[in-house]
């Protein structure tokens, strides 16, 4: 069975590393909208996220970054009067510092990821929705700021007023990422924060035409437990953009791109109405403390 | 007392650490002919050992980089495969980062040294001799590679047919490191391999013409004892350029721009011939083994 699976953020990594134990072989098709430049370097946290955890390198406990990594660089960086608010570790800098050299070569991004993944042993097929810019920017009461610093530099605190794709009108698909949605015989979203790491991939020219075409089943695993997600900044964001902060909001976000959701049991009067909207629910809890919840949640996408 | 001097390398460290010590304020042009371009990088070796070394940030043992440096992102790129023979540690990559970003946004070389000397508490002034491109090239039996591939990647194994300043033709100078010159009281030449440091420095059009300008006195110590140099490839270098390796030969190479030369002791021979060619020779131990051997030493180039 083929499975492609979209991803962005750290419950997805959760789930990839589940799928990982238990699917083995899928292709992610990955969020680039909080990449951006930092330093002179092209970051892409999203898609190294994905590739460090499933090369098995992962710091699993922040959730970002490389296991056992140092921050020497970023503190001579301080030292040296720049400011240091997103975190780049030593070992991780390492992958910015190839990217960025390999994109001033003339690579693209989808092309490099697949390098990063062969050189890191990773078995799994890691695509970019797009290898164009694409930036999620976030309206707030100052001004429009880019994602990164909105949650990271801002810790999430302004007020946010809306969300934009900056770039989704240009950016066109990587053809290895609609040819794996086309094929798949089960397109997986992962349960992520729906406005900036979902929507983004979708807001690629061809990726959601991809998913209609595709005859595989549509799984999408809800971000949010009760009146709220399970981490991060979903609520906000999702108020934004003028829904309320639920399954049954992300469900009808995701709308007839998806053939089931599942949500966690705490939300069975979400999924009523989305039953009576026309897309199956599966109640199953979608907190993931451990490898063990990781693994049992995999299992359900594949088979729901 | 106005010190313009001209460094490169390991052994302009030492002398530049007795100069901190003894003279306090002086102005340092450096070689830029060992700067080039790595894992997207721009590194400049014998800039930053000057830098470092103004700041009390140097690994004297080694001779390059910063103490206590940590080499993890280094790791991390051989892990991906990189060819990792030239050692970046950690801290040491932030300043390459912060240069291959200034330099991205159309900074000079010079403007970008300056700002990293006002971060790191240099109180001298450090000048790449020129912004533009000027390396050195190596010519091998087996064809030219740039001065790097051949000192560190081949450990300056190969043998030596020729050396070219690529770019010499086209680099300008720096105005700074002109205008320091003119207004000397006195030029100190390091003791530094002349080949690879001193003479990229003097193929920078204009820069001789500052040194024979300036009213200043011009006195230069020579980087070789006996029948060698104290360390590096400075013999090999010489012979490959068609003279001997002594410091007879290295004040021939620096000629009518040096009033005095500095030799060793063991180099009386030497200093007689200097003499009856019309330059003063000064007899003065050149080895410099801890701080009270670089602060007599740099005492003697400030009196000589």
């Amino acid at each position: 069975l083929r499975f492609a699976v979209l991803a962005g953020g750290t419950g997805s990594a959760k789930l990839l590393r589940g799928l990982k134990a238990v699917a083995g072989e899928f292709t992610v098709i990955s969020n680039v909208g909080d990449n951006f430049w930092r330093h002179g370097l092209f970051v892409a946290p999203d898609l190294d996220t994905a590739v460090y955890t499933l090369a098995g390198l992962e710091d699993s406990l922040r959730g970002w970054g490389l296991r056992g990594d140092t921050f020497n660089a970023l503190g001579q960086l301080a030292r040296m009067g720049e400011e240091t608010w997103f975190n780049l570790g030593d070992r991780d800098l390492a992958t910015h510092i190839f990217r960025t050299e390999q994109l001033a070569r003339g690579r693209r991004l989808a092309e490099i990821t697949s390098m990063i993944c062969e050189r890191l042993g990773v078995k799994q097929r890691v695509i970019p929705c797009t290898d164009d810019r694409l930036e999620t920017y976030v309206t707030t009461s100052t001004g429009p700021m880019h994602l990164q610093e909105f949650w990271v530099k801002n810790r999430g605190e302004p007020d946010v007023i809306g969300v934009e794709y900056r770039g989704e009108d240009g950016a066109k698909p990587v053809r290895a990422a609609v040819e794996a949605l086309e094929v798949a015989d089960r397109i997986v979203f992962c349960p992520a924060n729906p406005v900036t790491s979902i929507l983004p991939i979708l807001a690629v020219n061809g990726i959601r035409q991809a998913i209609g075409r595709s005859r595989g089943r549509k799984v999408a695993v809800s971000p949010m437990v009760g009146r709220g997600p399970v981490s991060g900044p979903a609520g906000k964001m999702m108020r934004a953009i003028g829904v309320e902060a639920n399954s049954l909001a992300v469900s009808r976000l995701y709308g007839r791109l998806v053939d089931c959701m599942i949500v966690d049991p705490a939300d069975s009067q979400d999924a009523k109405v989305i039953e009576r909207e026309g897309i199956e629910a599966v109640e199953s809890p979608i907190l993931m403390r451990n490898l063990g919840d990781e693994a049992r949640l995999a299992r359900e996408v594949m088979t729901a």
